[in-house]
C-alpha cells in the first residue's frame, strides 16, 4: 500500500476500506507518511467527503493511535458530555459536579478555547493553582475519590488527532463534518466512557451556523459512538446568542457557581440541567429523562452538587475557596458601558463577535501560543426579545488594558441588531438527535 | 498575505490575484512556505481548477523563480520545440539538426523518461560520451558553434517547478492541464526563445488519451506562450501506436540517424518534417509552412542535416562515429520474437502497455533513481490497418536479462488489438491548434 495511491483514490471520489484508513493513520502517527502526503489527503478529504463508514473507521484508528483508557476500579457508569463550542457556554463545570454528586463517574478530557470560542481548560485555570495537566494515574485517583476529573488531552490520548489536527489548523481543512466528527469523538471514545451527551452549538456564535449543519454532524456523532458500541445522543442548541449573562474565565467561574447555588442565568440553569439528565439517563442512573431532570434540580437545591465541585477542586489542586469568596478569582481593573443607541427590541446578535471582541481584551486565543487574561470579561443585560432604550446599557465591559478597548467597545456595539417588532427568541434546545 | 488563506481561496473556487500566485511560488522557492502547505493548496487546485489567468500567472511566477537565458550573441531567431511525450518520440534528435541547419538556434532544454515515456536526454546518453549536463557556459558556446544544444534542467532554470513537480509526484496531483502547461511552459520559456511549436500526444500511449483533453492542454499552452509575448501553435498528434518503428535508446538514435540520412520509417519522416517546417516559419526562416517543408526536405536530402547533427554530438563530447556506424551504441545481447496467435487486421494497440514493457526490460524508470539500459528495445513490425498471419512476427524484443523477458512479452502480446474488418488508421497531425 501506498500513500500516494490512496491520496489519488480520495481525490478520485473513492471509499477508503478500513486497512486503507489504519495504513493512512498510523503511518502518518508513526512518522512514516510525512505531512505533505497528509495535507494533501485532508485537502482531498474536505473536498470529496467522507462516507460513515469511513468516519468510524478513522474515528477507531485514532483512538486506536494512543491509549484508551479502562476504569474497572470504579463503581458506576462513565458518562461524559461534548459541546462543539461557542460564547459563554460553561456548562461543563456546572454539570460535571452535578452528575458526580449523582453517583455517575465524569472523566472529562477537555479542550482549550480558540478563536472566538472559550474553552473548559482555560477557565478552570482561572482558579488559582487549578492543574488540568494531571498524569493518568492523578486522574485517576482524582475520579476514585469524587467521581469527576477534568484534564486535558495528554501525550497517551489519540496522538494522531493531536498531530493531524495541528496540521488541519495550518492547511484550512478544518471546517469538514467527517474530519470534525472523528477528532471529537477519537478523543471522547479514548475516556473509557459509557455514554455519551452531545452538546451541538448552531447559530451565529457556533462553528456550525446553519442548523442543517449542526444537525448532520450530530447525526454523525451519534452514529459514530453507536458504531463503537456506546450510547450517544445529541441536543441541537442555541448559539444565536451568549449563554448566560457573562462570558470570560474569572466571571465563568463565578457565573458556573451561581448556579451551583440555585441561582445564575435561567438560560444557562436550564441547559444545564437537561444535559445532566440526559447523562442520568444514558448512564442509567434514573429511568427517564424526566427523573433525570428531578434529580438534578434535588442535588442543586440541596448544595450536593457546589459541594462536590469544591471537593473536586481541592483534589486537582484549585483553591476550594473560590465557591465562598469569588475575590480569590483574578479581576479587571476597569470596566465600561457599551450603551444603546437608539430603542426598539433585541432581534439578533452577531453573537461570534463577542467572542472575538473578548479575545481582543486578552481573554482568548488568536494563535495557540497566545496567553489568557483570565480576569477580563463581558455581562451582557439584554437578552433577544429584550426592550432598549438608547442609552441604556447593552454589554458591561471588564477590562486591564486600554489598549484595544476602544477596537473592542465598537465590535460589541456593531454586534446587536434592533428592531421595532419585538421576536420571539428561538428555543433553547432546538432538536434531539439519536434519542 | 497568508499561505493558509491562499489554501482556503482555492479550496472554496476563489480566483488568485498575480501577487497571490507570486507569494505562494517565490515563498514556496525560498523555503518559507513550507511543503505541506503547498501540497494542499495543489490538491485544491487540482480539484478546483486554474483559470487561464491563473495559469499565465503561474507559469511567469515559476519562469522568473529562476534564471531566464537570452542569447544577444545568436544572430538567427531561437525555437524549440517540446512533446508531451510517448512511445518512439524521437523527432528532437531529427528535427534540432535539420532547423540548425537551416540556419535558426535550437537552445533546447529537455527532458528524462518517466513510466511509460522515453526523454530526449536518455536517448542522447545512449551516444558514448555525450553530455547533457553542460553548464550554462558551454551551453552557449556550443549554440554559438553549431546552432543546436540539448541539456537538461539546469538548478538555475525554474527551480520552483523543480521542487513542485517533486511535490505533485508523491501527492498525486500531476495530471492537471494547468498544472502541467504552467510546469512545461516555465521551463521553455526561459530558455529564451521566439518561438515554440507543440506537439502534443493523444492516445493509447499518451499522457492526454482523449484528443479533447489534448486540444484543451494545446490551447491552454498556446495561449500561455502568447500572453508572455512567444510565437507558438501546437499540433494534436496521434499516439495510438508507436511512432517509427523502434522504441528503446540505442534503437531510437539509430533511427533518428536513419531518417537523417533520408530514410526510416514514413510517420517518423512526416512528422519529423512537419514539426520543422512550423518551426523555420514560425522562426520567420521561411514564408509559409510550405517552404519550411520544401526546405526540410532538400537538408535531409543534401546531407546537411546529418552533418549538423555528427557536428552537435561532437561538440557535447559524444562518439561522433555514431553516425557512421551503429556499433558505437550498446547492444542487446538477445532478441526474441512475439508472433500473432491468429489472422486479421491489426484494429488498434494499447500503446501505453508497449512503453510499460520495456520500462520492465530495463529500457525505461519506474522510480526517478532508476538506471536505464540504453540497449534494450522494442522493434514494431505492424502498423494499424496491416494484415496479421498467425504466426508472422508483431515485435522484435531486444534484451540482456531473461528475468523480466517473459512478463514484458506478454504485456507485448495483449496489448494487440486485431479486427476482421481492415480499419484506415488515424491521420498522425490530427489537428493544428493557434495556426
Amino acid at each position: 500500500m501506498r500513500a500516494v495511491d490512496l491520496i489519488r483514490k480520495k481525490r478520485d471520489s473513492g471509499e477508503h476500506s478500513r486497512e486503507e484508513i489504519d495504513f493512512l493513520i498510523s503511518g502518518y502517527t508513526r512518522g512514516e507518511i510525512p505531512d505533505y502526503q497528509m495535507s494533501a489527503w485532508l485537502m482531498a478529504t474536505w473536498l470529496r467527503g467522507l462516507s460513515a463508514a469511513e468516519i468510524a473507521g478513522l474515528t477507531e484508528a485514532m483512538l486506536h493511535s494512543g491509549e484508551v483508557i479502562s476504569f474497572p476500579e470504579l463503581p458506576g457508569k462513565k458518562v461524559d458530555k461534548h459541546s462543539t463550542g461557542g460564547v459563554g457556554d460553561k456548562t461543563s463545570l456546572i454539570l460535571a459536579p452535578i452528575v458526580a454528586a449523582g453517583g455517575l463517574n465524569v472523566p472529562m478530557i477537555s479542550g482549550r478555547g480558540l478563536g472566538h470560542t472559550g474553552g473548559t481548560l482555560d477557565k478552570l485555570e482561572a482558579i488559582p493553582g487549578f492543574n488540568t495537566a494531571l498524569s493518568l494515574a492523578e486522574f485517576r485517583r482524582v475520579l476514585r475519590e469524587c467521581g469527576m476529573g477534568l484534564i486535558g488531552q495528554t501525550a497517551e490520548i489519540a496522538p494522531a488527532d493531536k498531530k493531524i489536527y495541528a496540521l488541519r489548523d495550518v492547511t484550512s481543512t478544518v471546517e469538514n463534518i467527517g474530519l470534525i466528527c472523528a477528532s471529537i469523538m477519537s478523543k471522547k471514545l479514548a475516556e473509557g466512557i459509557d455514554a455519551l451527551v452531545l452538546d451541538v452549538k448552531t447559530g451565529s456564535g457556533a462553528f456550525m451556523q446553519k442548523e442543517e449543519d449542526a444537525v448532520r454532524l450530530a447525526e454523525l456523532m451519534v452514529e459514530t459512538a453507536r458504531r463503537m458500541g456506546k450510547k450517544a445522543v445529541a441536543l441541537i442548541t442555541d448559539m444565536d446568542q451568549p449563554l448566560g449573562r457573562f462570558a470570560g474565565h474569572s466571571h465563568e467561574v463565578m457565573e458556573s457557581i451561581e448556579v451551583l447555588r440555585g441561582r445564575g442565568a435561567a438560560d444557562l440553569r436550564e441547559l444545564s440541567i437537561e444535559l445532566s439528565a440526559r447523562m442520568f439517563y444514558l448512564g442509567e442512573r434514573t429511568k427517564s429523562v424526566g427523573e433525570g431532570r428531578v434529580l438534578a434540580e434535588k442535588l442543586l437545591a440541596s448544595g450536593e452538587a457546589l459541594a462536590k465541585f469544591k471537593q473536586g477542586i481541592a483534589l486537582q489542586g484549585g483553591d476550594a475557596r473560590v465557591v465562598d469568596d469569588y475575590n480569590v478569582l483574578p479581576q479587571a481593573q476597569h470596566h465600561k458601558e457599551v450603551r444603546g443607541t437608539s430603542n426598539g427590541f433585541l432581534a439578533a446578535t452577531n453573537c461570534m463577535e463577542f467572542g472575538n471582541a473578548l479575545a481582543r481584551l486578552g481573554g482568548g486565543r488568536e494563535k495557540k501560543e497566545d496567553k489568557i487574561d483570565p480576569a477580563v470579561g463581558l455581562e451582557f443585560h439584554k437578552r433577544i426579545g429584550d426592550r432598549v432604550t438608547a442609552g441604556e446599557t447593552l454589554v458591561t465591559i471588564y477590562y486591564n488594558s486600554d489598549s484595544k478597548l476602544a477596537e473592542a467597545a465598537e465590535l460589541i456595539a456593531n454586534s446587536f441588531v434592533l428592531c421595532e417588532q419585538q421576536s420571539r427568541p428561538k428555543k433553547l434546545v432546538r432538536r434531539l438527535i439519536g434519542a
